[in-house]
């Protein structure tokens, strides 16, 4: 990795992104099939579209900088795929399994928030305010996407289904 | 992975967290020791101190639930860990890798947030008050940790750095 300005920075890091986001859309549905509540269901398929839209996104935001979408696998996406990948094999009680898919999921999100707030800001440092619109609407979706996994984890039935386990424990 | 019951998935999170913080623990120093800028090592030492009190707080919650530290590698702190070592072998201008420095540091904080976040609602849902005040304790931390990151990268030294070589690339 060469880092001789803040461009390469910005490209490097968008880069990533891309990677993070192509490997996202191949493990989504798997996320999808293994959930047992419809609503979380619901929720990674409506991620599911989002991802195809951030991941476009990135291609706008690579040819604003004239840079390729780069052959570097993402590390970091590439773990929490393979933690997610442990979940969808865990045996076990059907709630409790969603709600593990939940954390994974969330652990996802957050990850993409650091990075497209990372991203964003080095788009403002560089004046792309094309590149910074881009880049903070996908910031906004996975923020909203992260709240909505919280949503699920402790209210509703979730929430019902793990206490009536948890008490029956 | 066996997830028959909310403590199975709280002793598993918990387990995870720690193979995290004790990866952490590695990696922390050979950041501090690649950071150019003197208040950006400073923050990766004053990490390192809070992240051996963070590990010694989950084994006291593993403790609590009679859970051994656990043998599975945490996949996605080793993928996170992987990125911020490309970018310590990185080369190019002090700032921007001060930067990119900075940017890994992030990702990893949202990690941890993301799990301690999962992990302090289940202490909440199981009743496991002492557990979910340690894991709040290391949560407000990890949060503290990504603000004053926030605050390096936006703001100072690393700002008028950035923008100067910015302006002359």
């Amino acid at each position: 990795m060469n880092l001789n300005s803040l461009n390469d920075l910005f490209t490097s890091q968008v880069q990533d992104l891309y990677s993070a986001e192509t490997q996202l859309l191949d493990a989504l549905p798997k996320m999808a099939s293994a959930a047992t509540n419809s609503d979380l269901r619901d929720a990674f398929q409506s991620h599911l579209t989002e991802t195809r839209e951030h991941a476009n996104r990135l291609q706008q935001v690579l040819k604003i900088v004239h840079a390729p979408a780069g052959s570097e696998t993402c590390q970091a996406m590439k773990g929490l795929i393979k933690e997610g990948e442990e979940t969808i094999r865990a045996h076990g009680d059907a709630t409790v399994k969603d709600a593990a898919l939940i954390a994974a999921a969330q652990r996802v999100e957050h990850y993409e928030i650091a990075g497209y707030g990372t991203a964003a800001t080095l788009a403002d440092q560089l004046g792309l305010s094309e590149a910074k619109d881009l880049l903070g609407q996908t910031l906004d979706e996975e923020k909203n996407a992260d709240s909505k996994l919280t949503k699920l984890a402790t209210g509703g039935w979730l929430s019902k289904g793990i206490n009536a386990q948890s008490t029956s424990a």
